[in-house]
């Protein structure tokens, strides 16, 4: 039996959040876009392009968009992406994130992490094996964002890349 | 006519990146894991299982995933996630980063961030037109990151909610 509490929380539900035809119940389980606040677009472009090898779809002088898989990553100047969420760029700290980038092979963990050092990445932790099985190390790009290069056998990766947890 | 310059290059990437079968030659163009380090596990939990309505495919004390698309979305404790790459929780500030979730319709916007605010978020930016053309609003999730709730008429969602640059 429903309590109370739960009675008053699926009210509100309803009340605040009235369906119309074609709108979504629920966010879907789904990331648009990752975008990434940078210092200087032309040192990002650099590493990403240069570096990881990685096509942009679209660049002006303020943004860099890239298609990944079914998601878009963005390389936005950072005042700019502080300025459109109102944040004070100032204030922007080391993330307390990290992007992953899973491999098929554990061997090419190393010549990867090896080939973003060589287009100006700094290495967080050399690669090793891990406790949950794989093996992986991270990098950091060159505003700082944390990337895991990792080979993790649970995981395995389909023909284009998207990785499905088992 | 390759410069000397460009030559010695090319040898350097030769050498220092030998290529073994099955290993990728450059990063293809994929995200395969964004994780999130949080304060919380359970304050986090309430907002993406309860608020967003999404699914863990796997849980334990220290991290959650979920199935978004052909990527793994992450939240990992902060401390956790700062052991993994070396990095002091302490230096964690606002990250420099946003993440995006696209909709189909643009009175879709206004009820999506009300549904986040009531599970927890805080308005970083109400929604309104954006200059590119669409309707975008910001919240912040209870680390503080950010997330943009957009309609951007640009932007096809597929049937799957993949977004392709056009």
């Amino acid at each position: 039996m429903a309590t109370r509490r739960e009675l008053l929380a699926g009210l509100a539900a309803v009340s605040l959040f009235p369906l119309r035809k074609g709108e979504s119940k629920t966010m879907d389980q789904r990331v648009s876009i990752v975008t990434l606040g940078v210092k200087d677009l032309e040192t990002s472009k650099k590493f990403y392009v240069d570096g990881f090898g990685w096509k942009p779809v679209f660049e002006n002088k303020e943004i860099i968009f890239f298609q990944t898989g079914g998601m878009v990553f963005a390389l936005f100047l950072r005042d700019q992406l502080a300025a459109d969420f109102q944040m004070d760029a100032a204030t922007f700290g080391h993330a307390a994130m990290a992007l992953g980038y899973n491999v098929r092979a554990k061997s090419e963990v190393n010549p990867l992490i090896q080939r973003a050092v060589a287009a100006g990445a700094t290495i967080l932790k050399p690669a090793r094996e891990a406790s949950w099985g794989g093996y992986s190390g991270y990098f950091a790009d060159p505003d700082g964002f944390a990337w895991e290069v990792a080979w993790n056998p649970a995981w395995l990766l389909a023909a284009d890349g998207s990785v499905e947890f088992r």
